[in-house]
C-alpha cells in the first residue's frame, strides 16, 4: 500500500529555479561542464532507484529486520541485491573526486539522491549513509598509504565504513569514552574496548567493513581532549579477519532493516588517523555533512508522509464536507480531502516538505560552493552559512519528519494504525533522527550558544542579509508583495531576540540554554518563510500553464496564514523564559 | 527497565483536595457512607494490582502480541491469569450497581483505576476498558430480560463486550455501514456483515463475548438514522455457539497485547438494544464515559512517560551542566536532569501529567454529580458541564499523551529508541488513542461547532464561570495572584476569541472547522491553567512539612512561565485563519 515517487518536478523546481544552481555550476572550474540535461537525468536514475528498488523492500525489510546468529548480521531479503544494484549504478561515486574513482558531482546532488534514499528505505540506507562522511574524513585526515588503498574502495562501494563513537557510558558525551589503543613497534596500534549502537557494525552487503573508532591512548588527557581516530577494518591483507566481534544487534522501534551492534575490539590491529588526542578533530570535518544526511531523512520522511496522505485523503471517502471545490455535487460521503482539517493537515504536509527541500538543498548548495566557488572571502562565506544552518537542518528537519509522519498518520485513520499501510513504519522509523548524530537538544544549544551567540552574530547576520535582500526582491514580484513584508518583518523580530537573548545571556548564564530548543524552531519555521517567499517569487517567472506556479504561490499562502504564527509564539516563549528551572526530585 | 508506580500521592490530592470530593460524597444518597478511608484503600489497592500484575507483562504482551490460529485467538502469556485476578479483586464491578452485584463506588474512583490499568498495560486494559461502557449502554435501552441476565456477568466479569461499530468502508463515518440484521419470528434477529477493527473481538480471558453491534434492519433508512443497536453474544443458550467468526487480527504499531480482529457475522442470532433505527442514540449514552476513558489512556501515558524518564534522567550522567543545585560540585559529568534542556522536558511531562490528573478526575466527578448531586437543576449543570469538556479530554489528553511520551522517549537518548527500556513502547501505544472512539478532529469540530457555538454558548459561559470563580479565590491566597490574573486574562482572551469565531462563522461557514483543532488545544491549555491556579491554591492548605506544598508551586510557575504561551499561540492562529484552505490535487 505505501509507495514512494521521487518528487522530481520539485527537486527540479528547487535545483533550477529557486537556487538557480546550474549558473553557480558554470562558474566553478569544478563544475562548469555539468549541464542541465545530464543533472536532471541524475536525478531521474536516482528517483527510479529509489522507487524501484529501495521502495519495494521498506516494508518487508521492517517485518523481517536483521538477523543475528553464530556472530553475524543478516539484512533482510533483497538489501544485498539492493546494494549491488546501487554500487554498480555508480551512487557511491556520485560526489566523490575523479581521482578516487568518484564521478565529481556536486554535494547538492547527492543531497536530493539521499533524500529519495532515506525516503524510500531508511533501514537500507543506513548502510550507505555513513559512507560519504568517512571518505572525507580519510581524505581530510588519513595518511597518504590508507588513502590510496581505502578510498577508492569506499567510492565504488567495495567496502562500507562505520563511526563508532558510543559507549554504554558515553553517548551525547564522547569525553567519557574509555575504549583504549596502544602503539605497536610497526606503527600500527592496538585498539580495545566496547561499542554500543553502531550502525552497519556487522552486516553482509560488503565482505570488508572499515571501522573509524574513537579511543584513548595510554596517559591520553581525560575527557574530549585525549580522543584520538584509528582505522579499524574487519578484514586485514590477505582476507585475516581481524579481532573485532559483534557481540548482538538491538531490538528498535524503527529502521529495523539497519543493524545496531554491540562491537567488541579485543587488541583488534588499527591505524591513527589524523594527530594524537585530535579525534574529534578528524571526525568534525564529516560533521556538517553527516548532519546534513540526517536532516535529509527528516526531510525524506515528510515527503513519503506527505505523498501517501495525499493519496489515500484523495481516495477515501467518509462523511460530507461543509464546503466542495466548485462544480462538485454532494453524495454519500465525500473523499476526505475534501474536510477542512484534512486540508489542512495536508497543506501543512506540503508546506513543510516543499519547504524544508529548499532549505536542505540550499545548505547542499553552500557546501560546493565553499569548496569549489570564487573567493577564499566567498568560500568563507558560503562555509559560515552552511555551518549556521546545519544544526537548524538536523534538528528542525528531524522533528518535522516525525511530526509530518505523525499527521499523515492521522490522515489514515485507524489505518494508519495497522502495519499494512505502512505509514506507521514511517513514524517509527522517523523517531531515531530527532536522536543520533548529536541529538536535537545538542543541536540547539550548538547552534544559541556557539554559532550565533558565540561568534559575535556575524554569520546569524549575514543570513539576515540574506532573507532581507530576498524580501526586497519579492516586494516587487506580482502578488508577492504581502510575504516579503511578512518575512522582512520576520528579520527584525529575529533581529531583536537575539539581542535581547545577548543581553540576558550576561546576567543569567542558564538562560540562553533554556530558550535553545525555542530558538532553534524559531529560526527553523523562519527560514521555511524565506523559503517560501523566493519559492512564491521564483514561481512568478514560470510560463502560465506550469501548474507549479499556481500550487507554489497556493501553499505560499496557506504558510503565512497557518504556519508562520508559530513564529511569534516562539519568540513570546523565548522572552517568558525568566523563570529558573526547578531540579526534579 | 520500564516500570510503574501508581502516582498514589497526587491521586489522593487531587481526590481530596483539588476536588474536595468526599465533601461532595457526603451530600449524596449514594456516596453518604463512603468514607475516605475506603477510598484510599481502593486506590492502594488498585495501585498494587497496577504495578505488580499488570506492569510486569506489559513489554512481555508487547513483544509477544496476539497470536491467532484456527480462528482463535490467543492472548499474550500473564494475561489470562491478570484478568482472574482483575475480577477477583472486584475492579470489574467497582462503579457498577449494588443492584446488578456491583460496587456502587464513584466514577471518580474508577477514573483513577483506569488511569493505573492504561499506564500499567493499555494491550491488557482494552479488554476491560469497553465494559463499563456497554454496562451503561445495556442498563439504559436493554430489555428486562438481557439486564437481568448479562448485566450482573458484565459486572462479575464472567463476560466481556465488544462494541463493533467499524467496518472496511465505513470508520469515522458510522452512516455508510453496510451489515444488516433480519427480525425473525421469536422476536430475535439474524446478524450479517463484516466488522472491522473490533477490540477484544475475540480472547481467551473470559468464555463469553457480548457484542454490541451496529447494524442496518431491512428497509430502513440510509445514513446514520437507519441504524439500529444489536446484542450478539459468541454463545448461546447451552454454550451453543453463535455464527460469529473472527476472520483474523491486525498487526499493530502498538497495543500488541490487544485483539484487534476482524468478525463475520453470519445469520447470528441478536437481539434488539432501544429502538428501531435509533442505534446512535442508543450508543450515545456510553459515549461520555468512553472519550472520558480514552482521555485517561493519554493521561496514563503521560504518568508512565513522566516516571519513567525522571527516574532516568536522575541516574544517567552526561556533560557538565551550567548551573548545578547549591551545595553539589562539579564531577566529570552530571545527571542529566541537571541540564536545561532536559529539565524544562521533566517539567513539562510533571505539569501537563498533573495538570491532566486533575481536569480528567474532574470530569469524571462530574459525570458522579450528573447521575447523584442535589437537584435536577444540580444534575444538568454538571452533565453540561461534563459534555462540553469530554471532546477535550479525549482529543487533548491523548495528543498529550503521545506528545509526551515523545518528550520522555528523547529523555532516553539512544536507550529511548531500544525496545529494552520499553518507553518506546508506550509512544507506540499511545499513538492509537488520538485515532479511536471519534478521532481527534472529530472532537475539535463536536468541541467548537456543536458544544460551544451549537448551544448558544451556555455551557462554554458555565466553564468560564468556573474558572473566574477560581481566579477569584486565587487572588486572595499568598504566592498565587500572579497565577490568578493570568488565569483571568486567559477567561476574557477565550470569551473574546468564541464572541469572534461565532462573528466570522455566519458569513464563512468553513472557517470555525479550519480553527476548531486550534480551539480546542487552546481549551486544553486554558483547562491546564485552571488546574495549576486551583492546584497552587489548595496546595497552600497543606502542613508546612509536605512536600507537595513546594512541587505544586514550583510546577505552576514553570506551566505559567513555559506552557501556558501556547494559548496566545492558538488564539492568533484562530485570529488569523482567514485564508480559505485550496483543495489538494
Amino acid at each position: 500500500m505505501w509507495q514512494y515517487q521521487a518528487p522530481l518536478r520539485d527537486m527540479q523546481f528547487v535545483i533550477e529555479h529557486w537556487l538557480e544552481a546550474p549558473q553557480a555550476w558554470a562558474q566553478t572550474e569544478r563544475f562548469q561542464d555539468l549541464d542541465l540535461a545530464l543533472a536532471r537525468q541524475v536525478l531521474e536514475e536516482a528517483g527510479r532507484f529509489s522507487s524501484q528498488v529501495l521502495a519495494p523492500i521498506n516494508s518487508s525489510g521492517d517485518r523481517q529486520g536483521c538477523s543475528f546468529e553464530a556472530g553475524r548480521v543478516t539484512t533482510p531479503a533483497g538489501f544485498v541485491e539492493a546494494y549491488v544494484a546501487y554500487t554498480e549504478g555508480g551512487w557511491s561515486a556520485l560526489a566523490c573526486d575523479e581521482a578516487y574513482g568518484g564521478q565529481g558531482l556536486p554535494q547538492l546532488l547527492d543531497a536530493a539522491l539521499q533524500e529519495m534514499l532515506y525516503a524510500s528505505n531508511h533501514g537500507w540506507a543506513m548502510y550507505t549513509g555513513i559512507a560519504h562522511g568517512a571518505y572525507l574524513c580519510l581524505k581530510a585526515h588519513a595518511p597518504q598509504w590508507i588513502k590510496a588503498r581505502y578510498l577508492p574502495q569506499i567510492v565504488s562501494g567495495e567496502v562500507l565504513p562505520t563511526m563508532c563513537l558510543t559507549e554504554p557510558q558515553a553517548g551525547s558525551d564522547v569525553g567519557l569514552l574509555r575504549c583504549r589503543a596502544e602503539p605497536q613497534d610497526d606503527g600500527s596500534y592496538r585498539v580495545s574496548g566496547s561499542k554500543l549502537f553502531i550502525s552497519g557494525g556487522d552486516h553482509d552487503l560488503s565482505a570488508n567493513i572499515l571501522h573509524l573508532v574513537l579511543a584513548r591512548l595510554p596517559g591520553a588527557p581525560a575527557g574530549s581532549r585525549g580522543i584520538s581516530l584509528f582505522l579499524v577494518p574487519k578484514l586485514l591483507d590477505h582476507h585475516q579477519v581481524n579481532s573485532v566481534r559483534c557481540d548482538g544487534i538491538e531490538h528498535k522501534m524503527g529502521i529495523k532493516g539497519s543493524a545496531t551492534c554491540s562491537l567488541v575490539f579485543e587488541q583488534a590491529q588499527g591505524w591513527l588517523i589524523g594527530e594524537a588526542n585530535r579525534g574529534l578533530a578528524a571526525m568534525f570535518v564529516m560533521m556538517n555533512s553527516a548532519r546534513l544526511h540526517v536532516g535529509l531523512q527528516g526531510l525524506g520522511h515528510a515527503e513519503a508522509a506527505w505523498q501517501n496522505a495525499r493519496d489515500y485523503a484523495l481516495e477515501r471517502k467518509q462523511m460530507r464536507a461543509p464546503v466542495r471545490p466548485a462544480g462538485i455535487s454532494a453524495d454519500a460521503a465525500d473523499p476526505i480531502h475534501f474536510h477542512p482539517a484534512m486540508r489542512r493537515t495536508l497543506l501543512e504536509l506540503r508546506a513543510c516538505t516543499e519547504g524544508m527541500r529548499a532549505v536542505g538543498y540550499w545548505v547542499a548548495h553552500l557546501l560546493d560552493e565553499a569548496e569549489h566557488q570564487g573567493s577564499q572571502a566567498d568560500r568563507q562565506y558560503a562555509l559560515q552559512l552552511a555551518e549556521l544552518l546545519t544544526p537548524v537542518i538536523k534538528a528542525f528537519f528531524t522533528d518535522q519528519g516525525f511530526r509530518q509522519a505523525s499527521n499523515a498518520l492521522q490522515v489514515f485513520g485507524g489505518y494508519g494504525y495497522v502495519s499494512e499501510f505502512a505509514i506507521e513504519q514511517t513514524l517509527r522509523d522517523s523517531r531515531i533522527a530527532m536522536i543520533y548524530e548529536g541529538s536535537n537538544e545538542i543541536q540547539a544549544n550548538d547552534l544559541l550558544l556557539r554559532k550565533v551567540l558565540g561568534d559575535d552574530g556575524r554569520a546569524f547576520a549575514a543570513l539576515l542579509a540574506v532573507m532581507r535582500q530576498e524580501s526586497a526582491l519579492a516586494l516587487d514580484a506580482s502578488e508577492c508583495a504581502g510575504f516579503a513584508a511578512e518575512l522582512e518583518r520576520l528579520c527584525d523580530k529575529l533581529e531583536a531576540v537575539v539581542a535581547a537573548v545577548r543581553e540576558r545571556a550576561g546576567e543569567d548564564v542558564e538562560y540562553p540554554y533554556r530558550v535553545a530548543g525555542d530558538f532553534l524552531r524559531l529560526c527553523g519555521v523562519a527560514l521555511l518563510g524565506f523559503a517560501w517567499v523566493r519559492g512564491a517569487r521564483v514561481s512568478r517567472l514560470l510560463p502560465d500553464s506550469d501548474p507549479v506556479r499556481a500550487s507554489k504561490l497556493q501553499t505560499a499562502q496557506f504558510f503565512f496564514a497557518y504556519v508562520l504564527p508559530e513564529a511569534d509564539y516562539r519568540i513570546a516563549s523565548i522572552r517568558g523564559a525568566m523563570a529558573r528551572l526547578a531540579f526534579v526530585e
